[in-house]
């Protein structure tokens, strides 16, 4: 048997758009989905980011859609200054435990050419803290601003930038610089502040699971790992692909404590002198991470269509000139038929790609970018008058053939089902990688052993089980770095043995690594 | 005669909302209406504001505007760091003649407690300034952008706070920090750059017209005025009410001069390696303090329509608690008739005032802060069908009582008189206040010789006048506090004599004080 010549064997393409893959590398997957999907990049300056229009796109939505909901629950926006004085942080420096330290100082407000090289000059009489966070700040306004019940309640938001030197920087993660929002309210009573917090919780739930189709657990932080000078702290807890948790939002109820420390008084129906009751509640730009860790795979993002601003992308596919006019025409009269039909009550958001590239290239562009439905259209699809359609989330499907008023008949039906498709896996995963019968603390350091970096592999996820709430015993969990997300709110109330102390209790936690 | 027994009198009615008038003192006039509209307030942060609800929701409308004008014109949107490292900046001192100095710089990343007292510590390599426009943070990330011409135009809009440490703080027109928009492009020839620099401008132009119901004047920067670094700096210009100039938005054609300093360098459609031309455009929120002294009167402000977050205020007016329920309910559901109508493509925008406090005391508020119309409906007005309406900017002609069913049916077109009407008002006074007839130095000096903080009263304006362009003539308006604010462009091509040298020149510019 002679051997056939042999043939030069065409470049195989790449398995995967993502090198590594999730399973040989999740830490260096997740940085270079972010970067394929333009989503974001690290800038120039130490540890802060910047947010691409694609990235930046999605935070648009996602703030679209929380605007509403907080203005809905009657809550105005307003802007407060970006500096706080240092002389605000010292009372908090004395009593509160958990004070952050890590934060931008401003201590002169000019620059001076000396010696041939700018130097910081004019020195301020008080240095200017950049704002972590502006509970301080607002809480002065509101103690000026309340004086009579009739001032209560008092709903306020702000969409802002803040600042958190972050020793170890993590894009979209972890940055020193991000954006946020973060409301801040004023009340008469316990049971209004307490409604409150319970309200903007709910109302992250929804937003988080409806509109990112990230699915969440709710439940209360145990009280070491609450928000410094809260009584409460709700959170909802999401996990990623390789089993961490990543904390989505929390709200806050922050009882009396601030409002003493801050003065924000007011007199009451009956004529008396009170404090107020006031909550803070927040979620930022860090969600942006959580899409990713979330929906993304081996080819890069998957983009929940409720907030992707390219819902659907029209690729033409031209190998001549002549074919051009005739191809972009009918693009072009797909586009305005797709933009009639509404979804989420919205326009269907659809982009022609008319760039100067060829149509593969523009294919793997919006796959790695995750725009939910791709069309390509080329001269055999324009004389039959069809799309070929490929959903982002079921690449391996391939691509389908449909006559175009079927497409476009159908197309608020399809997004619909990629985002609660998007969503069932993501519940899927948690529920799969979420174990409750660990009893002991045997099968639970054997449960965490693992190294933490391989996790994607590993399988290992969220441990729920028994905590008797003993503070000192939470020092066994460091060596493993595993951390209590959240008491669920859903508790059976069976009684069992705490994993950490064997002590029996009714109550059951989240027990994971996080993000 | 005997005398009648004195009658004790009624305390009078204050003539005007606002104390002192325009005519009293200007500039404290200006500072109480944004106090008394409720739009904005220092905060105790030196220089900086804190901007409320009702400022802030003008703010929103306008954002919202803009934005869909950026997008509609091609432009995504980003996020850029709010630091920028010090070196960026050496480039510029050693180039830029009008390079600013005063700048908000980061020095430390940590608090301290020494001594029981917080300090700054972790001293940063490098000092980090707060960003007061971003042109070398962006400029940075375009040169790794931007490859070949298929990379270009590059559109990029960001919404971000800026900081200018500020000697002399004005509330909304000068604070330390301000918010804004700024656009940056790449381009490929200068065409295309001008192009876009002349589209932004009129972007603006219209916008402010249409939205803010501001006139303007188009122009262009004579030299001396131009942004540091661009080769033509396009202009709006707006009269207050006190005969002051103020710089409403620019848009700056850049040349090559910035790509080359910073490195935005191409591969041309023929292969060799070309610069970019670069432009930069902004608004901030000054022109909130713009709308205040154009729009305000001594009762307060009055808010154009289409950026008024409630354009109608429907005000209960209950004398006995028995009267409540059958006042309210008509009120809900007027509410719901006037926000069923639609002006500017968007439901009419309507509050239900129900606050706890007098009809009288609601009525008031709402006039300073300029909803555009006011319904107060009480038993009699319920019984009658009927609602009894204040425009804002008629204050003086009184209440109108109207059939509820003929207001609903007009409410639309009378927001959309009250608009024009705002607008036809501010354009009579900058067209009263334009002197054209001053042909020498005598007579400009004469015009403004008299003290600038009395201009409301004197009826200073804009002289437009020949100016030959001699940068060495300036420095005879410096006494004055007199500026060239344009050149305009609509140019007669007359022949005259420069009003500063008396020279020959065609050139017609615009002079005037400013904000």
């Amino acid at each position: 048997m002679t051997s056939a010549p042999t043939k030069p064997q065409k470049a195989q393409a790449p398995k995967t758009a993502i090198t590594p893959t999730r399973a040989e590398n999740y830490a260096e997957w997740y940085q270079k989905v972010v970067r394929a999907a333009d989503m974001a990049e690290m800038s120039g300056v130490r540890g802060c980011m910047i947010i691409k229009p694609w990235g930046y796109g999605m935070w648009e939505l996602m703030q679209r859609d929380l605007d509403r909901r907080f203005k809905e629950t009657g809550h105005d926006n307003c802007y407060f200054p970006l500096f706080i004085p240092l002389s605000y942080f010292q009372r908090e420096a004395e009593h509160v435990d958990g004070f952050a330290k890590e934060m931008a100082v401003v201590t002169h407000h000019r620059l001076t050419m000396k010696d041939g090289k700018l130097v910081p000059d004019g020195e301020l009489e008080e240095p200017l803290v950049i704002r972590p966070t502006s509970e301080t700040v607002i809480g002065e306004a509101m103690a000026k601003w309340v004086q009579s019940y009739r001032d209560l309640p008092l709903l306020i938001n702000q969409w802002a930038n803040v600042v958190r030197w972050e020793m170890r920087p993590r894009l979209l993660l972890r940055t020193a610089e991000f954006l946020w929002q973060e409301g801040h309210t004023a009340h008469e009573t316990k049971d209004d502040a307490m409604a409150e917090t319970v309200r903007m919780h709910e109302v992250y739930r929804d937003f988080v699971e409806e509109q990112l189709a990230v699915p969440v657990i709710m439940g209360e932080k145990p009280a070491h790992e609450r928000f410094p000078g809260a009584v409460n702290t709700y959170c909802i807890e999401a996990m990623m692909q390789d089993g961490r948790a990543l904390q989505a939002g929390t709200s806050h109820y922050l009882g009396q404590n601030f409002a003493k420390s801050i003065g924000i008084q007011f007199q009451s129906r009956e004529g008396t002198q009170e404090f107020a009751h006031t909550t803070s509640w927040g979620v930022s730009t860090r969600l942006l991470g959580a899409l990713v860790m979330t929906h993304a795979d081996d080819d890069g993002m998957k983009t929940p269509p409720r907030i992707a601003s390219q819902q659907v992308v029209i690729i033409p596919i031209l190998r001549d000139e002549t074919q051009k006019a005739e191809v972009m025409a009918y693009c072009e009269s797909l586009k305005a038929e797709v933009q009639a039909q509404s979804y989420g009550g919205q326009p269907v958001r659809v982009k022609l790609d008319a760039r100067d590239l060829p149509g593969g290239d523009k294919r793997w562009d919006w796959i790695k970018k995750g725009a939910p439905i791709l069309l390509e259209v080329g001269p055999r699809d324009v004389a039959g008058g069809q799309v070929c359609v490929t959903r982002r989330d079921q690449l391996s499907a391939g691509k389908k053939f449909l006559a175009r008023a079927d497409f476009v008949a159908a197309v608020a039906t399809e997004l619909a089902a990629i985002q609660q498709a998007l969503f069932d896996a993501a519940l899927a995963l948690q529920k799969t990688r979420t174990v409750t019968d660990i009893k002991d603390w045997a099968a639970f350091e054997a449960y965490f052993a693992k190294d933490a970096d391989s996790s994607f592999v590993s399988g290992q996820g969220f441990v729920r089980a028994k905590w008797a709430g003993d503070p000192d015993s939470l020092a066994k969990l460091d060596p493993l770095g595993v951390t209590i997300r959240c008491i669920p709110f859903d508790q059976d109330g069976k009684e069992g043995n705490c994993v950490l102390t064997g002590k029996p209790t009714t109550q059951d936690v989240i027990f994971a690594r996080a993000y």
